[in-house]
């Protein structure tokens, strides 16, 4: 009898089941120390704990990225260790800042399933929520994987499909206590541009690429505890490449956003988003953003933006989502939508 | 007269010599997360501050091997710089948990020499202790190694081979204070497996395998201020490899034996060690363990297993040891024999 | 209207401008464990709160050079991001020890202005200032690097040419509040050479390389937020290669230096510098050091060497700086002019 974990299969799932994953993780100044050697960030708040005294916290956050990409990685052994595919995200909130020295655990709802027609594999849908030392809510989010089933012969369960929203709206961000933008530091942020700067439709390029290295994107995904095989081993995959983790080009591609986003400070919300390509050491990874929405918030000074985040191999000026027959456009490697936190 | 180090000799060292070797070093969290960035470890109590509450520590501990490795590295530019070859370790014991903010220092005694008929090298034994900063032992080992002699016309020293024992028993490991499993939460922990569910003789596959980068082997060497040539410099070898620190693999495999003895949250002790056949970057590294032994101990709820961990390069299921002519298999890197504690 | 930021052209400098740099940055024991990974750095007053204190610092510092990089890098966006060229530096001083929890921040004043003959380029003359959250002065340089003009058609500035010291002198250091080197541990520091073993025009051969990998450089060159495209960017030279930031070089031929320079454990100031030629992944960087001067200092027990600190690209046993016609020798990277703090 094994004693290793296999993961789960479709048929281990049903709806209402709540999973409580693994490995609860106290964040430190090491995670703080090894996501700014990794990521090209220089958002000011995170950055600084005197920037983020000023706007109003009594102690200096981490990036939202480091508190979900440990909180997410918590559900990979239980829910997509045997994942086809991750099909999706929504409605993902960050409640609360994270800090050094908060211990994150994570737990999953099923809230839907769905097997395929082919009998081989199911959709899973789970809202994942990530709480600290306190049980107070951190990160909340709901994704939908393909999984295969152990036994094509297992019968199919109900078809349950949860309604997600397309977006969150500003009126559900939830504001870090304390914050407040009406004595921002634009020269110490490293723009000028504010909330009122930025309008709907509006693109922004920007500019800056980084070409990605084996040892970088496997110390991000440990970091994260992060299980899945493909992004370690060079033999888990017949093309002998390990698979570059999503929330790598995620993170990647948030911190080049600084580049004519440098005052979009906080991220509030992950309303979708899409991994549309595979990227690999050796690509050189560029963004580019478009303004989705704009919207005030309860926060003085603080105006929330939807953007549009998109990683690209390769720089596209032309800033092109979609192609022909509206495929995403060769090269697209991220389409991400979140609401961010600027001053007004 | 040059101001480097050029590193003792066979006939530098003495029998009862003490050496206190160099460089105090303070852990902090910086350890802890490069550590995590490197190796895939997840082991609940070094990674959550609540569990290592929970488990009655005072303080939450960084891994056993952070502080060995530090402690090891110091002996390094005194012992081992002019090393033909690491012969073995024996008699390791964690005496108190390293903490975030304790400064190690190592010394080393000289407990044994033999002179090898070649005349041309020797082998050295020393016992060496770590202790912190309030001088409380942290952890000893006795390690033995063969170093070319300098001159070799230099008499050969009286031998002397010390008495160390294959292993420790159970009744000298040192359990850490407070340390208390009757509130164990399996889940938290990631398996359910208790002390009782392994049996003397039984072998688990750990299943992962980990694909070794030049860039983070060098990191992890360095990191515990560990200095030999080979491991950093591609002139420093004819075949222009760097070759992969030993104690690399020993995190690798006991991060990866995670999936199958995720409650294996302590080292207590090594009892052995071998490093088999050289690792270099582009080697899978798997690992699979063998129970050897099992006793119960002092601390409440507390269990000991006396596992061999077994690194392997590409992964064997058969886990087979040794081959022909009781050979070391090929593939294997590592045969560790080690004391783990784990709920009751 | 772009929103990004495309840095300054010759034309957009005036003498006596001050340009407030942009992110302050809070220095974390994560700077310290990352730091620690990428450079074989173990000076032990730096390594160990234990010994710093029992050097009668209050805390702990970091190394000068982590709070020489993180400073410096702020200038990066507004000084140097059209740089053809960085020239030099000089009247580097170190005012008191940066400590994990200073939050940094920079400014520059233009202090020198020059277009070149060619009417393309120009060089800018900075000194800029580092200061922590309680406004004090935590370094001071000066630097010129040669500019692009954005239109070659703006008229010339008038030209100023500041007034550099060739080197600072002996009572200009600034000695760390409360050091005192009268008990100092030399069987800590890993050497037994005093200030007063050393003579100038001694050379000294730090013996030990180590090969250069592009994730390490880049991590390094991240962690101080420096956003220099050729540093990550395979797509941004010709040669699709990456060039490695120059401060990589420095830090690891300080840290080369210990075999050899164990006891010069602070970097008080740096008078000169000059990287002489590119360096690449796969080279293999070697030290040596050159005694330019000697000098007592202030604080008790502690005695000043000047030190011309040489990294190389393979070892040169022969120590050459300059060959035919007093070019820099072939295989020199950097040449480093610093003072250093030593025991009596």
């Amino acid at each position: 009898m094994t004693k290793t974990n296999p993961g789960n299969f479709f048929e281990d799932f049903e709806l209402g089941q709540v999973i409580e994953h693994a490995t609860p993780r106290t964040v430190t100044d090491g995670d703080r120390g090894v996501y700014g050697a990794i990521y090209p960030t220089r958002f000011a708040l995170p950055s600084s704990g005197e920037f983020a005294s000023q706007s109003g916290l009594d102690r200096p956050p981490v990036e939202e990225l480091i508190g979900f990409h440990i909180a997410f990685g918590k559900t990979v052994p239980d829910v997509s260790l045997n994942a086809v595919a991750n099909l999706g995200y929504a409605e993902c909130r960050f409640h609360r800042p994270v800090l050094t020295g908060d211990t994150l655990r994570t737990s999953s709802e099923v809230i839907g399933l769905k097997q395929n027609s082919n009998g081989k594999t199911g959709v899973v849908y789970v809202r994942s929520t990530a709480t600290n030392q306190r049980d107070e809510v951190a990160i909340e989010w709901a994704r939908w994987v393909m999984v295969h089933k152990r036994n094509v012969d297992a019968p199919a369960p109900e078809t349950s499909i949860p309604t997600l929203a397309d977006a969150l709206t500003a009126d559900q961000l939830m504001m870090p206590h304390g914050l407040d933008f009406t004595g921002y530091d634009f020269a110490a942020a490293g723009e000028p541009h504010r909330w009122g700067d930025y309008e709907v439709g509006e693109k922004i390029d920007h500019v800056d690429g980084v070409t990605l290295s084996e040892a970088e994107h496997m110390m991000a995904t440990r970091l994260w505890q992060n299980t899945a095989k493909v992004h370690f081993n060079t033999e888990a995959r017949p093309d002998g490449n390990r698979l570059v983790y999503g929330g790598h080009i995620i993170s990647m591609a948030r911190a080049l956003s600084f580049n004519g986003l440098a005052n979009a400070q906080l991220i509030a919300a992950i309303n979708a988003g899409a991994h549309t390509a595979p990227a690999f050491a050796g690509d050189t990874v560029y963004a580019w953003s478009e303004v989705l929405d704009k919207a005030e918030t309860s926060a003085p000074g603080v105006g929330a933006l939807r953007l549009r985040l998109v990683a690209t191999k390769g720089r596209d000026e032309s800033m092109t989502l979609r192609g022909e027959n509206n495929k995403y456009a060769p090269g697209v490697l991220l389409d991400l939508d979140l609401w961010a936190l600027a001053p007004l």
